[in-house]
C-alpha cells in the first residue's frame, strides 16, 4: 500500500542488525508447541519484583470543567491502580518485565485506537536518518535539530511566516537546489505544525495540503512533531462559570462540545498521508507531564521496522510505569478517563493556556501603551505555549542597516548585536527570555560525497545570503506563557521596562545609567 | 586528578554541541538575582499536571528474610508515597517536570552515597565511542555489542575462561597488535565482571588488578557493565528457616551478615580506578524489575560532561516515576528501605537465585547420570543468572575434526553445524535455550583510516584464526535459571532427553525416528 521509500534510509539504518537474542525469541514463538519452556531469557522472574501494587491518584474528569476544578482543589479523586496480576490491562508482572522495543501490545493498540479517532482512517500504523540534508523551519527546536549535527547532518532552513512554512518558498528552495554545489537534495522535512516552537505558528489546512503535495513532488519524508496538538485555541467554547459537576457526567453537551473543537483542527500530515511518507510524533509531555517521558511515533511499516530494531539495540523498551499509567488512563470510566475524558481534560487545558496567552499579550501591549507596534508587537498564536515577540530593532538609536559591502561575509545590519544586548539587559533586570538566535537553523554547505563541512569561503555568495536571512530575522524573543499568572504579569512588566530603556534615545539612557 | 583521557573521545562525541536552550538556562541560573522570573522555558506549569499522588506498594524488608516472606505472601506491606509538593525527597511537581539530562540532583546524591558504601572512596563521580576497535569478552551480550556496529565499530574478542578475561591473553593480543594491518589499537574494553553474560564467569580480584594494570599500560578505557553485582553467590549465609520476623528488625546480626557478604566481593574496576578510565554501569533491572528502565553510570568528569550533552540532545532525562521510586526506596526506615534494607533484600535475593542455580545444575547432572561429563558438564557460576553448559561435541558420532585444509577460510571442525542441530532439536522438543553462537564476537578486520570493512579475503590468515577460535568454542548453551522451579525442572528434563538423542549412536537414532 505504502510507496517504496526505502531509498530514504541511511547507511547506518540499513547496517543496523536485529538483536539476535530477540530474533531467537521470535523464531521460538512461531515454532513452539503451546506450553514450551524457556531457559533462554535472562529475565528475573516477576515473582521476585518487590512490587505488589501502584496507585496513581488523578482528578476525576467527569465534571464540566475538570481543569478548573483541579486548579481550585475542588475535585473528586480517581485512582488508577495496577496489581501484580489482577484485571488491569497491564499487570505489574508484565509492565515491569523486559518487553518488546516498541512497547506493550496493549498500549500500542490503545494508541492506535486514539489515532483512529484523531487522524481518521490512518493508513499506516512506525527513524533517525543521519547523513545529508534535512529541511526544518528556519527557526526550530534545538532539542531536536542539534542532536544529529554530530553525525554530519546538515539542516536547510525553510522560510516561514506567522502561519508557518510558506509552501511556495519551499518549492522554490527545492526547484533551485544545485546538487553539484549543495549536495544531495533535502529529502526529509522536520516540522512542528501546531504552535510552532519558537514562532507559535499553526499551519492552516490549505498549506498542509500544498506541503504534502510538494513532499510527493520532491520525494520528501515528513517528520511531524506535534507536541502542542491538544493546545489549539481556536473554536474553543467560551469559558463558562464552574457548574460544580451538574450536567457534567459525560453529558451529551460535554461530548458534542469536544467534538466541535477537535473537528476544527486542521488535518494532521499523518491523516493526509497516502504514501507512507509521514512519521508523526506524539507526546503527553504538555498535557499530562514531561516527567512521563513517553511519546509515540506513528509511521509506515518500513520505518516502524527500523525504529524497532534501533530500540531493541539501544534503550530496549519504554518504562513500565508510564505504560501502566497510560493503559489505565485510557480505560473507559469508571476505571480510567477513557478517550472522551482525556479529550475533555485537554480541551479545558487549552482554555486555560489560551487565558494565559491573552494575559501575557495584554500585559505587554498595555505596558507598552502607544509604543506597542513601534517598539514591539506580535501575532496572536493559535496554539502552543509561546508568544513570538517582534522587536522593531530599526527603531533603535544605534541601528545600522548598511554595515558592510555586499560581497562581505558579515551581515548587513547589526540586528544580531542589538538583540544580544537586549537579551543581556533582560537577564540583568531579572527576566529570562529566549532570543531568536537560539533557534536559528544554520545552513552549512557540504559538497556532494564529502563527509566534512565545506570551508565557508568556498561558496561565499550562498553562505552570505543564508547568514543574512537569519540575522535579519533574529529580531524576536520567545516568551513562554506556561508559568503562573504572577510570573507572566511580573515578567512582562520587567520586559516592558527593559524594552523602554533599550529604545530610549541615547541621551536619556546615559542619564539613567548615571543615576544608578 | 584524573589522567587526561580526552584522546579517547570519538569525532562524533567531540562534535556534539551542548543544547543551547540548556546553556541559556545555566547562564541565567548563575547570573540572576534571587526571585528572577523566567519567560524562557516551555515547561507546562506543575499545577496543571493531573497528578496528586503516587503510591508504590512494596514489601517491608525489616524481617529476617524478606524475599522468602514475599514469595510466600507472608509479608508486611510498605507504601512509598509521593505527593505534589509534600515532604518527599522528590515531589511530583519536580519529578514530573523537565529536568537535567543527568537526572535529579537528589537521586544523583543518593546514588553517589550508595557508591561510597559499595566501591569505597570513589575518586570520580560520570560515552559512546563510535569508530575504531573495542575489546569485548569473546562471548558477550549482543544487546550492547550489536548496537554500535552500524556506526562502523569493530569488536575484538578477548579470550576468556571460566573465571572471565585471561589477563595474559589480553596482554598478548595488545602486544602483537599490528596497527598497519589491523587499524587503531583497541582503546576501550567492554566487560561484564560478575556472572558474565553468557558464560557466568566472575573475575577474581587478582585478575581485576592485572586487567586494570594492562588498561594503564595500553591506555584502555574500561566499561564495567555490572548488572549482576548483587547476585553474587559466594559467602552467603546458609539459608535459615524463616523466623517470622523475630530478631529481624535491622538487628545487629542481620546487619553484620550483610557486611560479611559484601565484604567478600572482589573490588569493582571503579574502586580500583585511579586514572578516571572506568565507566561503571549499574542497574536495578535484576534486583527490582527491568520495567524500571533506570540505570546509572559512574565515571570521570570528562566522560560525565559528554554523556550529559548526549542525553540533553536525545532522550533528555530519565522518567519521573523511577526517580521517585528510587528516591523513596533509599530513604531511611520507616519511610523507605534505606541502603541497609536494600542490601538485605539483595542478599536474600542472591540466596534465592543460588538455590535456583543449584536446582538447575542438579537436575541436568542427575538427569544425565553417568553421562554427565561425557555428553555435557559445566562450571558452577559464582554469580548472575546463567549456567554455561559445555556440550562435548567431539563425542557426537558425526563429529569431524579435520574438515578443511589449513589455508581454507572454513573452520576445521563441524562444531557450529552440530550445535545448530542441537539447538533446533531443543526448539522442536519444547525447550528454548541460547546457543553460544548468538553471543560470539565476530572480529571484522579494518584497514587503518578505512570506513568500510575489509574484504574478508584480504587477510585470510588472521580471519581464519579468529573464525576458528569462535567456532571451536561455540559448543556451549546458555541456560537461564531465572524462571520458576517448575520451568527449571521440566526444561532441564527435556534438555537431558534431547542431549541423549543427540549423542545416541546413529543406528539407535534411526530406530527412534522410525518409531515416530
Amino acid at each position: 500500500m505504502a510507496v517504496d521509500l526505502s531509498h530514504h534510509l541511511s547507511v547506518e539504518t540499513k547496517a543496523r542488525l536485529a538483536n539476535p537474542m530477540k530474533t531467537i525469541w521470535r523464531l521460538a514463538q512461531g515454532k513452539l508447541k503451546a506450553g514450551a519452556i524457556t531457559l533462554a531469557n535472562g529475565d528475573p522472574h516477576p515473582s521476585l519484583f518487590p512490587l505488589s501494587r501502584v496507585d496513581f491518584h488523578i482528578p476525576d474528569v467527569s465534571v464540566d470543567d475538570p481543569v478548573e476544578a483541579w486548579r481550585h482543589g475542588d475535585y473528586q479523586e480517581q485512582i488508577l491502580s495496577t496489581t501484580v496480576s489482577g484485571s488491569s490491562p497491564l499487570a505489574l508482572r508484565t509492565a515491569m518485565q523486559y518487553c518488546a522495543g516498541k512497547g506493550t501490545t496493549e498500549l500500542c493498540n490503545t494508541l492506535q485506537e486514539l489515532n483512529l479517532v484523531l487522524h481518521t482512517d490512518v493508513p499506516q500504523n512506525n527513524v533517525i536518518f543521519p547523513g545529508d540534508n534535512f529541511l526544518a523551519e528556519e527557526f526550530s527546536y534545538p532539542g531536536i535539530t542539534n542532536s544529529p549535527l554530530c553525525h554530519g547532518l546538515n539542516w536547510v532552513p525553510v522560510p516561514i511566516d506567522s502561519d508557518g512554512i510558506v509552501p511556495d518558498a519551499l518549492d522554490h528552495l527545492l526547484e533551485t537546489w544545485d546538487s553539484a554545489v549543495q549536495g544531495r537534495r533535502p529529502h526529509v522535512l522536520y516540522c512542528i505544525p501546531v504552535g510552532q516552537n519558537p514562532t507559535g505558528g499553526t499551519l492552516p489546512m490549505e498549506r498542509r495540503r500544498k506541503i504534502y503535495e510538494l513532499a510527493q513532488k520532491w520525494d520528501i519524508v515528513i517528520i511531524e512533531d506535534d507536541p502542542y496538538y491538544f493546545l489549539q485555541f481556536d473554536h474553543l467554547p467560551s469559558q463558562e462559570p464552574h457548574t460544580n459537576g451538574v450536567n457534567g457526567l459525560n453529558g451529551v453537551n460535554g461530548h458534542s462540545k469536544q467534538k466541535k473543537w477537535i473537528d476544527h483542527f486542521a488535518p494532521s500530515f499523518l491523516s493526509l498521508d497516502v504514501d507512507g511518507r509521514v512519521l508523526r510524533i506524539d507526546t503527553v509531555s504538555k498535557v499530562i507531564a514531561p516527567g512521563m517521558r513517553l511519546g509515540w511515533i506513528t509511521c509506515s511499516e518500513l520505518f516502524h521496522r527500523h525504529l524497532e530494531s534501533l530500540t531493541d539495540s539501544s534503550t530496549q523498551h519504554p518504562h513500565g510505569w508510564g505504560q501502566i499509567f497510560l493503559s489505565e488512563l485510557f480505560r473507559q470510566p469508571p476505571h480510567g478517563w477513557g478517550p472522551d475524558g482525556f479529550l475533555r481534560w485537554c480541551e479545558h487545558l487549552a482554555i486555560e493556556y489560551k487565558r494565559k496567552r491573552d494575559l501575557m499579550i495584554t500585559e505587554v501591549r498595555t505596558g507598552l501603551g502607544d509604543d506597542w507596534g513601534t517598539f514591539a508587537d506580535c501575532d496572536v498564536p493559535a496554539g502552543g505555549m509561546f508568544v513570538w515577540l517582534r522587536v522593531n530593532v530599526e527603531q533603535h538609536p544605534n541601528f545600522a542597516s548598511d554595515l558592510t559591502a555586499s560581497d562581505s561575509l558579515l551581515p548587513q545590519t547589526n540586528t544580531a548585536y542589538l538583540m544580544n544586548e537586549l537579551f543581556q539587559s533582560c537577564l540583568n533586570n531579572g527576566v529570562i527570555v529566549m532570543p531568536a538566535a537560539t533557534f536559528a537553523i544554520q545552513h552549512q554547505f557540504r559538497r556532494p560525497d564529502e563527509t566534512h563541512m565545506l570551508d565557508v569561503r568556498s561558496c561565499p555568495v550562498l553562505l552570505k545570503r543564508e547568514a543574512d536571512d537569519r540575522a535579519q530575522k533574529s529580531n524576536f524573543l520567545r516568551l513562554s506563557f506556561g508559568g503562573t499568572d504572577d510570573a507572566i504579569v511580573k515578567g512582562s512588566s520587567i520586559l516592558v521596562e527593559t524594552l523602554r530603556k533599550f529604545f530610549a534615545p541615547i541621551e536619556t539612557r546615559l542619564t539613567d545609567e548615571e543615576q544608578v
